[in-house]
């Protein structure tokens, strides 16, 4: 690993160096995404800029706190009273967000460090991701003022948080428009995005929301001047309240860190799933121009992942898959890659069969005693090989549940993917109580792969039942070899 | 090839075997899709069955021919008059449509012979499907029968077929039900499946027409007793109002009728999507279950795919990618690999490199005039050398078209891909009219990704602009990939 970390905790490179005294203050989180008042430096009245939008999407979410809009020009933003200067504030404020032109942001932290303003959020770009020079040099500066008044920074060149039971939004994305789904903190088991990239980032809380994934956190690191995307991960697994962890990343700057990370989500059964941005040689270029990352050699991370069970996915769609995964059988992972496959369809069936082998995953003839419980019910033309192919005409009759339990119970599987149509409810709907029955008793994950488009009270169905549904089937065969895959690189790290 | 194929044109296997007067009677495929009037041989009235689907579903359209039902049992079937057999049909019918016990169908389709009807396709299973015996010696009687009656015969142990402009849908899948989308033939360009399997079939049909694709055709061919999937892609390559095919096959029965429809097809320009299933053990176990075909060996099929251009695609939403790729830029395939991105979030944009690299793609430094020509419009975080990162800044200033018309001009680029948020419409919309026009002008295949969630608003301004929206961008790489390898497959095909 010498190539791309130091053992130290620090990577030291000519484009970024980290003042010594980071390591001796403890970054505070909690108070960065639970401020009780937030101060917007730059806040504009113009909706159409970025400076407008982050105040329009503040407001437009119901977060309890204060909200200051600073303002060198205007008195009144947005219908809020203005401030000239965070000196001049009623009260002092938990966070300050900035977004302000580069060059100004170092003095206006110092000022935020005077007025005794714990904890910044730096959203301007310009920094060390211009590629040297000034930029790079502001970016240091970020760092001294950082370390002098001990404060907790995040970015710059980020796109800011969102905390979802907090509801504030502390961001531009575009994403977070008020207009779109309200903001729901989840009320159980709850997921965290962590990600350099700010567009990416809330691509993934948008594709997520959508799939129902109970969000908790969208946090988003930019260049990482100071606060890096571990820092934040170890937070929140010390907090408790995050089961699943999606982080984009595009360098490791820390070692120590992250190992100390890994190893604690780990231990507590906390999935990292991480999707490595820089792989190619063209992605390395971008990650460089973009955020000023050092992407480094992917055989070196991947190497590093795979020590600390760290689920690597090159897939936007496949992380929240796989999340999804977690969430349902999270506590019933398959002790082995050998999966049994339920079908409706012969053809789905052997398609999946196909994206099972390519997943590493083996898909074994059925033991005797399993077929012959399973054949008879079956007409001549199904089979219970494995594919089973109950037939349609079966599972008009008898629904999915019944055989998939048969199914579970065979002692040459660790988890089924049962293949579905959700595409009209009218099937599942009488199958509703014994499939959830059944995902409240099996002991092996069990995944649902809809073949045709599944409809809305199909995913509703299903998601009540408790299941993953998934609408791609190699995405489904990889989530059950990810969680496979994760269960032993778990046992491996306990028994060490 | 000699293992899975006879150079015969024949393959001849236990299971299976052709009588030799086949290939003597030239299919009329022509008046199976296209009937006059239509018998449906053991139409029911229970809706709750495929037998009462069927005819639900077909009187559901408005196919403009008669249908009859036929019932031994009833004189009236949901409304419509029906006939104790075809013998008492009031006119000869164009086709028939066998839905009746296996061990009915040879006497059956011996009456349609006999009755002059000159088409039928047999969706009842219980044939080769059930590995020996019985359902074997039934499926060669039909092969008999329909060769001493000439007739042209489709199935059995098919799911039907659908054709668009005669809304015509003798078919009992959901996905054909009539409450859903309405069937809309193609104006332009169109769209063939043709699916041995009849629920991936139609799964790839509702897929892709969720994504807008000009669906023609969608054919179920089953085990393909007497016509095979590239009987029926001959036909529609002759008949000339189907540009680009999506097929789904477990085998190729005839590597005769193979090479001449890939070796046309080639010739024409309209490209061969395939999905070849049966590709691992447990997936050529489950084809052999589900249409007795004989998968053989993924290394044969691919060197036969590659000699012909045919596209092989594992993925069923990737194969509706690669159609909409050519449908917008098939006359304007990519001339090699080199892709040029542009993006206006650095982080999709470097996982987007990343991506075109796992498929094989280049994507090379800008040359450095197209590159002096950018940076006069990016701000100094921004960066044009490839990924080209314009910045969320930028593109708010001036929109997409103008750098993508930079660089499509780039002499070291062979086609393009936009990394947009297509979330919220207020940017593209300003965008439509340099849009439209660069898709009419460039010469260069141009995709768009939206790592967002897009809107429909975007959905439709992309379409309506000419371009392919990917929401997967593996799927959007793998499509520019499969282009650029189309055109050297034809280029290679034609100077031999």
């Amino acid at each position: 690993m010498r190539s791309i970390f130091r053992k130290s905790g620090h990577r030291f490179s000519d484009k970024k160096m980290r003042p010594a005294s980071k390591d001796t203050v403890v970054p505070d989180i909690a108070t960065m995404l639970w401020p009780r008042s937030v101060a917007l430096i730059g806040a504009s009245a113009d909706t159409n800029g970025l400076r407008g939008r982050i105040l329009e999407i503040m407001k437009g979410h119901p977060y309890a706190g204060a909200i200051y809009p600073v303002s060198r020009s205007r008195t009144e933003v947005q219908g809020l009273d203005a401030y000239a200067s965070v000196a001049d504030l009623p009260q002092p404020v938990d966070l300050a967000v900035l977004i302000i032109p580069a060059r100004f942001v170092p003095d206006e932290l110092d000022r935020c460090g005077h007025a005794g303003i714990r904890t910044a959020i730096i959203l301007s770009s310009g920094f060390a991701e211009e590629g040297g020079g000034a930029g790079v040099r502001l970016q240091e500066e970020i760092r001294v003022i950082a370390a002098r008044h001990r404060m907790t920074v995040a970015g710059p060149n980020g796109e800011g948080f969102v905390n979802l039971a907090a509801a504030l939004c502390p961001t531009f994305s575009p994403v977070m428009d008020p207009g779109a789904t309200a903001l729901q903190a989840p009320q159980g088991r709850g997921v965290a995005i962590v990600s350099q990239s700010g567009g990416v980032g809330f691509a993934i809380f948008d594709h997520g929301r959508a799939k129902g994934l109970p969000f908790r956190y969208v946090v988003t690191t930019g260049n990482e001047a100071c606060l890096e995307t571990f820092d934040f991960v170890e937070h929140m697994l010390d907090e408790g309240a995050t089961d699943v962890f999606l982080l984009l990343i595009e360098d490791v700057k820390s070692l120590a860190t992250f190992e100390r990370t890994a190893a604690k989500a780990l231990r507590a059964g906390k999935p990292l799933i991480i999707g490595k941005l820089g792989q190619s040689e063209a992605g390395r270029r971008a990650v460089a121009a973009h955020t000023a990352a050092v992407a480094g050699s992917q055989a070196e991370y991947r190497a590093l992942f795979s020590r600390y069970g760290v689920i690597e996915c090159d897939d936007l769609d496949g992380m929240i898959d796989i999340a999804a995964g977690f969430l349902a059988f999270g506590s019933r992972l398959p002790a082995g890659r050998r999966v049994g496959i339920c079908t409706s369809s012969g053809g789905a069936g052997a398609w999946v069969a196909d994206a099972c082998a390519a997943a590493g995953l083996d898909v074994p003839e059925l033991d005797p005693a399993t077929r012959a419980a399973i054949d008879t019910h079956l007409p001549s033309y199904g089979t219970s090989q494995n594919p089973v192919d109950v037939t349609a005409q079966a599972v008009h009759a008898m629904g999915y549940a019944e055989f998939a339990r048969l199914m579970a119970g065979s002692p040459v599987l660790d988890g089924l993917i049962v293949v579905i149509t959700g595409r009209y409810p009218r099937l599942l709907m009488g199958d509703r109580a014994p499939l959830a029955k059944l995902a409240r008793e099996t002991t092996k994950p069990i995944f649902m792969w809809s073949y045709t488009r599944p409809a809305e009270a199909c995913i509703a169905l299903i998601a009540e039942a408790g299941y993953p549904l998934f609408t791609d089937m190699h995405r489904c065969a990889r989530t059950m070899r990810a969680m496979a895959d994760y269960r032993a690189a778990r046992a491996g790290f306990m028994s060490d």
